[in-house]
């Protein structure tokens, strides 16, 4: 990341000749400074029609005019290039909203990278099924709601979580060892914005007690993943995993230890190549420009 | 491992009170000087009735009789505390006997460390069901052995190379990049000696083409499983894993040939902790006293 | 680590016949069940006289006595020995003081881990050359110290740094990026006590600013190092280090950042080694039962 | 890579705007499909004067034209762009010269690379201080040359080396562990075309014996560079790194053997970035667009 600002488009369309000239034609056209390009070709492994993928920083100051002109101008591109794409301003933060339960590791963690602005990112407000970590997170200025979660309250529970979100205008929700399973209107609803950490090096290992089923199996290296949440359990797209070697002197609790520094290195890694836009889902993979 | 001549003794055994003073005091009353010693105590996670596990490396030098001499003074002990075990003495080398198929990595890799001496054991001989190494294996002195294996013959197939094996009293076998599934006889006859490379890190991606599934999924690190073969496929306990770092931009292809140095380095770790009875099973799972 | 209570004796004596079997003899005598045991020969590489070291983990319960009728029981077999040797117990938490200048990441991580009681010590104080984190470490209940240091009052200001250190009895002082140099004065009078974590992969990169050395060189990896700190800056014996992969896109700023999460897991990892007194001095070596 | 045939086009110049519209409207214009392309911007961290790098992968059979008229086409843009600059046709193999003294892992692991085509690089020959591998070598179908070097005849010896490679075309030399120092004249004549090996993770431990530098400071990672020559010893450009956990119980030749792994697996891919023009040098770092 550059400590200037800029505007960062990140696009993807079908592949053709010549996207590449295109779309830096039209910023070198307008005398626009290139920080960082990252271009990806994916060919579909051999299925028909591939298709293309960018990430492009852009000095603000060096363009003669400002995000929203740069959109109105870039529309016609686009649209000729059938691109899905998105513009993002670094000097606007991010909106992101915290779910945890009773699990410190990642709340600490995100706070710590928050109070040092190595995330740049506001946190409106952090929810939680427990009131384990009000005083510590208010402590921090930052607004703590408890949404208690139970099996008949299933349903308000997810509306009041929903209106949480809505009402800060979140723009990314991060499932910090949350250990609710959102409902799957919640995760429609927010498509490639919720962010999980699964203490599992997936597709193994998948629902609950991941430690225990890698005791059980024998497993010499345990793993996290970092993965956009979909209605179904720990299918999503996946951003970010890591491992670290264990071995047989070590118990469950052990794995449960050194777990959670990778599963708080993971969701980091992860988030801020979200918030950074260098994640581009394509059908259930992402690419990733790191 | 050590440059003078050794016995190693490894054992399991119900855990209780005294395991090493009795067998260390055995070891000290004979003078026996301990070059290197590891103890694990399993306690069941929460099963009932633990079990121990040891290995004990003692300079064959220091003892005042021979190999023979200490199993049978050993044996009353071994007996009053339930044991399993075996010695095995560093100047007598194993009889190795690797499965091909046509890929070359593990075959260099292994013959690579063998003519230096870092793999000091027999090859007495290599077998395989295409003829694509015989002149690489034959310059190196061992004689090859063409077992071709189809859907009709496969029964006489596997008598073929359980007769090869028996015949030259192979102590392990090796499947380094052996593409085909060994019978269920052949894999229970010959428990915990028969160790497979499997290009996955198990137990995410068991079975036929791991990389493509790997691709499917969008994994961000791929990994290698050495383990030894039981008659479910690629179920058996794992004795050791790795993995390397992949990104959207490597194709099945690439995945391949990441992969390749991460199955021979797996291989040859796991291929050594055995021959040097560092590896003690327990259920489905291993103790590795790396 | 075990939940019942334990006595954890460590030591280390000239290498012999019979060390295990005198040691493991006399627990065995009193009935004392042992939960972990590890044991290591150095052969000194050539040079002559080994060394033997070993940590042996007695469950509390088992034996008939205290640990300071233990003490007493074991002092003549330890002066047989010639050993350097401690017991310590489980139940007893250990008063560690924590050191730390402007950066959040090993505080904020240390401080989680205490919380949660993965961590399971007392903090008696955290002592800061800057008022940064007054509020946060009051907040959890811990009393905080300002000792500026600046080139005028660097020696008061150690004279005071060592009283407050000394008014708690503190047992191990955790540099936590503290950016001051400790006196030799301090250094030498707690040997193997006060931890430090440095911000590379030693001995690459002694001194200051690492990440900007590591830049001008161009590795691909960078990494950090938890040692015991000595007179001698950057050079005492080392108890853990890793690394993580970087490449030419990544700035300076983009390697303080990766080294952050690195510096946090190796500082956590190293203390727990020390505290469970896992982490045995050899000249200027460690061996580290892990 | 790619499996059809494409030309690859890597060059770096004073960064200024619009360079990639400039190159990638040039390749659109012809109708070049780009099936890979990377771009960094290196700001010299603050020194004045940034740099620009890229590597382009087109699809020969897209454009109108072949490898030389691209050539003459492309020179006045790059002359335009003040840009270093080189095109290279992925079908026409790189011509490598393999140096080796006496250990094998390197030898055995590039051959059998390059027997199954992962490597496909013509190896004109290979030249050695001993005749250990000419056996191994010959059986290959490569030419194998044994050029004694000792004190004395150290300048005839160099002149040797220097002929063999002239005189098969050598485009790439590569020092698979070989145990000679080359000389200055010998590395200035051939920049970045001479890779080298070295058995520690530099800039730790430079010269001889490093595993013995890094038994003896007690380090808990080893490692591996590969690196261009240079005529500093062991100063060059890094390509590639790698390192492998170790502990206390391992020796200065358990490290050996653990470190050779590593040893062929970064040389491997530091060459592979090479030859398939991924590595830029910038001074004494390099740019990999892996």
């Amino acid at each position: 990341m550059h400590p200037q600002r800029f505007y960062t488009l990140s696009a993807s369309c079908p592949d053709r000749v010549g996207i590449i000239a295109r779309v830096s034609g039209f910023i070198a056209e307008h005398q626009g400074w290139i920080l960082e390009s990252s271009y990806h070709a994916d060919d579909g492994n051999g299925a028909d029609g591939g298709r293309y993928f960018m990430r492009i920083e852009v000095k603000a100051d060096s363009l003669p005019f400002h995000l929203a002109e740069f959109r109105e101008r870039f529309r016609p591109i686009a649209e000729e290039l059938q691109m899905n794409w998105k513009i993002s301003d670094s000097a606007v933060k991010k909106r992101v909203v915290l779910m945890v339960s009773r699990q410190e590791h990642c709340l600490y963690d995100l706070l710590a990278r928050w109070q040092s602005k190595e995330l740049d990112i506001e946190i409106p407000c952090v929810i939680s099924n427990h009131d384990t970590f009000k005083g510590f997170v208010e402590w921090h200025g930052i607004p703590f709601h408890v949404v208690p979660v139970s099996p008949d309250n299933r349903a308000a529970a997810y509306a009041e979580i929903q209106r949480l979100y809505d009402e800060v205008k979140g723009e990314t929700m991060v499932l910090a060892r949350y250990m609710q399973i959102l409902s799957p209107e919640l995760c429609e609803k927010y498509p490639n914005q919720i962010l999980n950490i699964h203490h599992s090096f997936l597709p193994s290992f998948v629902g609950a007690k991941p430690y225990h089923q890698a005791y059980q199996r024998g497993v010499k290296l345990i793993g996290a993943t970092c993965h956009y949440v979909t209605s179904e359990l720990d299918q999503g797209p996946i951003i970010e995993q890591d491992v670290i070697r264990i071995d047989h002197s070590d118990s469950v609790e052990d794995m449960v230890r050194y777990g959670k520094d990778i599963e708080k290195a993971v969701l980091a890694r992860g988030l801020r190549y979200h918030l950074e836009d260098r994640v581009l889902v394509h059908g259930n993979k992402t690419v990733v420009f790191r």
